[in-house]
């Protein structure tokens, strides 16, 4: 089956973010064409039977790290990927050899983040090239990793300044990478080696402390933020507590956080531990994922992505003895979606509408992509995978093509089957058989100042200068119009926030 | 222009709750037929010019009561009335009185909301009746109105059980009525008969009090809750706390609550502030209308309604001397869109697809209509507004045609004007004249159990019966799967939520 | 010794709530007459060496029932009782039926909380007549058991009202009864008949709903309130929201409930599971009793009482086939302190001196009593423990005067072990010894208006009179100055609190 | 009267933090010797009229800089002052330098904290010093003050290690520096050089950032903190929630906090304007104020400075052209007791033991001055204020001594008006007259751990040590005991806290 081909998709429910459908699609051209009953369909077309089974917008990864190891992804559609860079090197290489790599092995569409860890006018001039000539629109940053990627107040500051005047998203990694710092040593000391001293030395209140502090930089710099990897129901808390205050704030987690906690890191086989690292820590505290998938049914979180970086145990084992060395990042592209549809919906915290949104729609609304994807409606891209909600599997190590020799959720039953996952138009899995060549996906250019997030930053900015608000610091839904001194006002507007 | 008549909307910008579109709007037979570019329209459709402007879908006021008064609705395109019966009476009686009224008066379409006022086998009996053979799918509960039409809890949570059993839609009003009769008597001890008397004998910890209970108590009967007439700061700040739970609530303002506050009823003209009341009162604190809308904007509130009770000076003079008999409501179906998109749009607390979410397709969504209302799309029912959201206009009594004689907003100019109102297909105001007869508008029967409330809460029914899950009372959020005895667990989770 | 005899305990630290000194305690007549170093001491007095001990202020135990089974309590000097009422009875012919009993009873002061079960001029007539000339200066109410003791809200702020005139203290117990009932018949349907139903059928919501009421009728009677029972961590939250928000809320909870949790219902032994039984029930979650000692550790529990009812095996059979029959109450006034000791001193989550303000000082000041009861001070009553905070001892039900077959504690080793117990001057218990004679303790008579409580709300209503302070519903803390209309404001401030 | 005469304070009433009680108070040699009623006066000693008056401990104002401009302290017994220094100076050579000045000067005892500006070895060894050699216990570090005082995160945490290790107080001022000087920057460039820009550049989430920092490290160090200068509201929640937490945090407000707003930063009068800058600023939401004062009644807050700085209107106008060059401070000292009494006792928001807590109890308790220092009884150093509750007088620049040539309170009629002020047995103001010599008072030399921060505290160390607690992130009131395998948890204790 070509792009061009035609393909008919009958008999299933149409699930969107918003609502669910008795529907048939119709796909040519890699563009969804119809979508409704009893549709008129030109001979030829490929029939798929999608009966009694739904019918979902192709789940779209925000987070997963292909290039450090070229390892396959597996049924999403979309892939975006991102890209730490050391200090002083040049954002505009790095994007190219991104670039060249990707395009040659990519079997998705896939877009790039690219991450911002110095801070120069050379990077602020880099950052706007990325955005206007080469397809970028999204930067990440790092509050961790010191003397590595961590970014200072004052740094992070100006960069989010600078995401907001040329309307970029903004993800931020929330760690106090000081204090981490301090913990490593510490955890060292003590001859603390093993992966377990990555759950000691990043605890909890340093992702919430590091957590609330973004948020306040990001109202200072009234530049719309984007957490990545939450691990924690106290910073969890800290984004709903923004959120209540109109804050432009969004969060993504991984599955692995929400599936998963930091009890596996005291597990007696090194390469089992080892295999778990990811930073933030996966949380000791057994409370912790159903409070996270309970966040991504109650919009405190938008996404969840995989952060996935299917390190082998060899590539771990740098670490063996010294935790801070063993490469932070999981294996779970594969199998996001069944994961969460079984910790998810079937628990009752979701529902599918719900989990369309947080594996699709909401990224394609934040990266800009929405409707055309994220989205099962006419003139959208033919992202879309017929999910059988009945039907279960047994995720193994044996069975994954996504790269690794390990599996997180190795034996977990999970109700949620993709039987068939096609990427705009082409049929790229069926039944668990992957049929993807390398390099037909395609570098998908993505678009600055999207709606979902810039829409009420790019008024409440004019408000603030042509009327004079003052938005004080206790949050936006406590602002007051103030006639105050004509003089004064928009200043202080101008400066305040 | 008839309903079958064909119309063309060109040249706007469609603005759905996701996402704003460049898009012609075809409608044909009272029905969207084509949305998009260059749509291949038949000839002699009347053609709107909507180039520059947006394309809404219709408002939905989730909350007026025309039969009271007769006065006619302006330019909602639809709306529901709800029917506040008296102890010991047939909910059906009360029904088909009311639909004979309004088949007779109404320009929109509509629906209704059936009071429970009290309890017994027969209002079960009745509720019954009602979803499965007239087309109601929402009740209306009072906490307050004691020795009127206060429900006692065990009576309310009897009501929740029936609503949950039969898939409606359960409409909470939470003020302790209990206390709210204390105060009254108090205040009139004290020689307070005028309309300031309402302010101060409703306080705001009287209805967070009965909003914390009523959430409580739907939470035992594992009924979705819906609050009505949410007024204030704290009352808002429950139903967030209820939401991070993950408990199914829903709630919606009123216009007058999200803009105007309490200071009114200190006029000194008897008239003034007499048109002002409501219960639960407009609150004195300055910071309260501002607050509520940004929950309109962060989703802590899902409807904007009017509560829409146009009573005459002369009416509400039956309380002259004594506040407690002043008639509660005010006047609003008409502006409500225009004060809303002035106070929440322009100042930035909201974008217009937010706007469109709290005036429209929330309401469609929460009542089952949706997307055949509240979405604009091929298949929907042609209610659209067309908007200028940069034309501004005054508010004044002597424009409007909503009944009463005061406008709470008089002297308000406000920015968004809707040009042109549709209503199933039929043009029912256009440049601000009223065009729609009696009785042009039609019931409208509604289905129960909406995905938007039940999905969840059925499928956690089911993993409760079937798995044993433990609904722990610090929310759902927290819960666990409990293996634990076989005998005990399903038993434990049907009693203990 | 007699009561008029000389003691002198030696080489001890004396510890009060606000800070430790090493110094030697004389005690003549029942009295302290002195604290210090190096005292003059007249001849002849018995010399207790409490060197590398502890002297503490003898505990009150504010919640002890004993009249009910006339066993007698240990080594508390101090202990109150109360009386619950049928509905219709007089208050003061159950507190003559109960002052005859207990002073023939008791072996330690005493006074007496008086049930308050029913509303009407007579109750209101029998409270005045109580606190005037009988010493009675506490009442109880309760927002559970309906049909029974229950109290409407209504009811309640009148009760309330009348303790702010008369300054008494208001003790309620806070569940919603109307909400218990319901559920209590679910469970029993169901087929629940064990004690687990206690659990099943008082879930945590219902006691954190009645406190949020309880708090709310308390600030608009502007009464203070005394909450008893605390049994969960959200009913903890609501009492610390409301001392945010400057309310005067004060709180008990129980030993039980602060060290064991409700998987002890489900215990296999019926006679171990109902020995547990107590309202509200202890809590399922694990986390409950060290948050709830976190509580009395920072300020939001003032104070730990017994709850003591020890009823036997066999009056608990009762319950037998219907757990809603089992009588509520657990044993514990004999181990109270070392168990409060051993988890809440030895963990860190208190010091001493907080050691003694949850079981003695507190106590002390909000009934009035302080500080001739509660402090070491001279001048003060000679209730006095010498505490060995190293020494252990293993409770057990064999070794227990308390009454009741069955101690809650068993087997558990407490650090903290009283050596010497002197109340009023005399020696009620050494070593475990326990050698007082019934009717050696006298009824106590209490004063009303306790600074603790009254004073800042005293002030309050003055300023309120006097100069028209708005105290709005969102608190006292955010209160402010209103100049207003003359006429309106002092009206508006006796009214609305 | 010298120290060593006699005096007799007859017919007052006695304000201890805990109770009020008529009582006279005989003193000699400077201390308290008898509090009672019918005391044995030996003759000759001078008689001091107190009927009808309160006797209350002698205040402790903990943030006091004369140093810098030899001023005259008023009638504050105990004066404690503070030394910010620059980097890579020794803090010896700054203690020496302040001793030489304030003993040659200060008219009331006093001590000395120590600002720790940079860190290193250096700086440790001379904090030991300090504190083991010369009588400090208490350190002052700066989050803000970038390039100059401000510590990093890492040397925070180091220096509270240090803290914690020798027994000593860490007083932290808490703005995020980073954004502060990015701000600064862009008021100057946007032309804002005058006071209000010390609002506009410190806005209140830079406060708020910073304090929930400061908790967190301190968490991290085991060590506690008390935070200084707390002057909004969201940093005031802050500290509660900290608190609930079962941390071991204390902070303290300054009268200027507590009272005033961010408005008079725009008075048109530079001087006026200029007077009242200090950080973080007074903030301009009016509720403010008030809300600070209600913390300090319930306990958030626990001690209220003047942070007296009275810089004359020449001294502040080196920041005529630049707002960042105005000195930081007010003056205060005198007016202290009399304004927070107006405040806070009058409007009933804490009662006269509240007062005493606040303005000297609790100094003494957390700076281990208590009971010698804070309470009126025998033993105790003689520091008592006379106090007139019901006599008013006006504050008014022309009748102060405190120095400066502005008063923030001109014209507020306060109520509370100190009589007579007697500093360890001198009498040193009277009726307003102030009668002390410069150099009479004396440097007190302080004790390291206290018992009220740090009881507690050791407890937890020696449990984790000892047993094994896991000290989850949640919070201490949140841990619970762990078996855990041997070798892991006291590691895990010993690291993550």
């Amino acid at each position: 089956m070509s792009a061009k081909s035609l393909s008919d998709l009958r008999g299933g429910k149409v699930v969107n973010d918003d609502f669910t459908q008795e529907a048939d699609v119709y796909i040519e051209n890699g563009i969804i064409q119809q979508v409704g009953k009893e549709l008129m369909i030109p001979g030829g077309a490929k029939v798929i039977d999608a009966s009694g089974k739904l019918v979902l917008p192709g789940g779209i990864d925000t987070s997963v790290h292909l290039l450090i190891h070229f390892s396959f992804p597996s049924c999403s559609p979309l892939v975006s990927l991102h890209l730490p860079r050391r200090k002083h090197c040049s954002l505009l290489d790095a994007y190219e050899k991104s670039r060249a790599l990707a395009d040659a092995k990519a079997c998705c569409d896939y877009a790039l983040h690219v991450g911002v860890t110095w801070w120069g006018p050379k990077v602020h001039n880099e950052m706007e090239t990325l955005v206007r000539e080469h397809g970028v629109n999204s930067f990440q940053m790092y509050m961790a990793y010191k003397d590595m990627m961590m970014l200072k107040d004052s740094e992070l500051y100006q960069v989010l300044q600078t995401c907001k005047d040329i309307g970029a998203i903004a993800r931020v990694h929330a760690e106090n990478g000081e204090l981490v710092a301090e913990s490593q040593k510490e955890a060292l000391d003590l001859g603390i080696s093993g992966p377990e001293g990555i759950e000691i030395s990043r605890p909890e209140e340093l992702e919430s402390e590091a957590t609330h502090r973004a948020v306040t930089i990001a109202n200072r710099a009234r530049c719309p933020i984007y957490l990545v990897n939450v691990s924690s129901a106290s910073a969890g808390d800290m984004i709903a507590a923004a959120k209540m205050q109109g804050k432009v704030v969004h969060a993504e987690t991984t599955v692995a956080h929400a599936v998963l906690n930091g009890s596996q890191y005291y597990h007696q086989d090194w390469a089992h531990a080892a295999a778990h690292v990811i930073a933030p820590p996966l949380r000791i505290d057994p409370d912790t994922p159903a409070y996270l998938m309970g966040l991504l049914g109650n919009d405190t979180l938008s996404v969840v992505a995989s952060e996935h970086r299917p390190f082998g145990t060899k590539q771990r084992a740098l670490g063996k003895d010294d935790f801070t060395k063993i490469p932070h990042g999981v294996a779970g592209v594969q199998d996001r979606m069944s994961v969460i549809w079984e910790r998810g919906v079937v628990t009752g915290k979701m529902d599918e509408n719900r989990f369309v949104a947080v594996t699709s729609s909401n990224a394609a609304k934040i990266y800009n992509l929405y409707p055309r994807k994220g989205r099962i409606i006419p003139g959208a891209d033919a992202d879309v995978v017929v999910w059988d909600p009945d039907a279960t599997r047994t995720i193994s190590v044996s069975t994954q093509v996504q790269g690794g020799d390990f599996n997180l959720y190795e034996g977990m039953r999970c109700h949620g089957v993709p039987l068939v996952t096609i990427s705009r138009g082409r049929l790229v899995c069926e039944n668990g058989v992957f049929m993807c060549a390398e390099g037909s996906g395609k570098f998908y250019p993505q678009r600055t100042f999207p709606d979902f997030l810039y829409k009420k930053m790019v008024q409440r900015e004019k408000v603030c200068l042509n009327i004079g608000v003052v938005f004080l610091s206790k949050g936006f839904t406590g602002n007051s119009l103030v006639s105050g001194k004509d003089t004064n006002a928009p200043l202080r507007c101008t400066v305040s926030s």
